[in-house]
């Protein structure tokens, strides 16, 4: 049976790097990059990320399809590291605009997870912990993050939580 | 003597599904609910948080008075379940006015906690761990927030800290 | 060999009551404020805390430059409790100015933690659970802020994460 890693944390705790190093303890390893820029600030993220995975990963880049990706992951990955959650279900909300409330990538991706064709590592972020937003979209976004956060630790086999770089495991092992 | 379990996370962290479970281990149950609608955003969030609790619970609703609240329990409740702290205290913020810095609800609650009529079950927020907010009345409920979680975790045999649906024990047990 | 405990958490989650009760194991303190009063708000806060220290403390402040401060601490001192590093980067980004992404206040104050004159308690905030910032300066600083928590936690000998005012060892004994 495949395994679930999911890992998270507040923004800077150190969980991509988590989730690398225990990308790299498989050989053949497929980074899922969800993220897509839309300004400069972002592609400065971005290229920052690229630079710590170098050539160790195979990479592909899906902003949308999640499921879709890792029903077509290369022949012989024995892991893929989906970074991130988050940035995806920004995605989704920008994809299906306003007053959607479900979207149909979510339930796809969980169900190519019930049984997924490699170990899976899922990176996301804590976002409910501030006070709570002025703006109803964010309110919608941090909802949404945190009911996918639920239903991804819920599937996971071992949740990591990332606090200042310190990995603390909550569930499993 | 009876018993306090706190529950505390982040929204949408699994935090008042865990607080209803563990009210289920007890026969005669109190939900006591201090959301009041102001507009339709807020009914929608209220009515999904009934429909989980259906008919298990009695609901009672008070948004100001849980000291009061607590001593009225009909005869024979053995765990009365406050959801939530935080929007309580966003209630007596609002009742009391800008540049109030104590309210007399807050003290009264934790003296009938000392020896509450029935084990008690608070849910509550944590607001504290995003970014300084802009305007002096989110920095003024933060820290009453944070102030009154450290009161009630101190008072709690128990508390649970609410990560992406997954139960830490932080005090107790 | 010196030790360095950091202890972290929300705002008003109890982190500078547990730094300085760690500190009060000690016979001879220094207590290193980072905060510099810029309107009344940040006075009150500051002279609440102060209240707190009283006399227990040999008190410096030192917005800036912490390395110097360390390294300047009065004979005899066996701990230097540092509140806040948050504030502190606070102070360096405004004096940097936009746009300056690398501070050598920071590069010189790990370089003396590696060796410091005292055991050092480190208090830090997490500011990184919300929702990502509307601005971008905001977001600069919760970079900053989770950068340098992560540094700080990797040299801490011990991590402690305050959540409601309950102290959760993450790292180290």
């Amino acid at each position: 049976m495949k395994q679930v890693l999911m890992v998270t944390g507040g923004s800077r705790s150190g969980k991509s790097r988590y989730a690398v190093e225990a990308a790299l303890k498989y050989e053949n390893r497929v980074f899922l990059a969800t993220a897509k820029a839309f300004d400069e600030e972002m592609e400065r993220r971005i290229a920052a990320h690229q630079c710590e995975r170098d050539s160790r990963f195979t990479t592909m880049e899906e902003p949308v399809d999640l499921a879709g990706a890792l029903r077509l992951l290369p022949p012989g990955a024995e892991v893929a590291l989906i970074d991130c959650l988050t940035v995806w279900l920004g995605n989704l909300m920008h994809r299906h605009g306003d007053g959607v409330d479900s979207f149909p990538e979510i339930d796809a991706l969980f169900e190519v997870l019930e049984d997924p064709p490699a170990d899976v590592i899922l990176v996301t972020n804590e976002v409910g912990s501030g006070i709570v937003p002025d703006n109803a979209m964010a309110r919608r976004f941090r909802d949404l993050a945190g009911n996918v956060n639920q239903r991804a630790a819920a599937r996971a086999d071992k949740v990591v939580l990332c606090v200042s770089g310190i990995p603390v495991v909550i569930k499993g092992e």
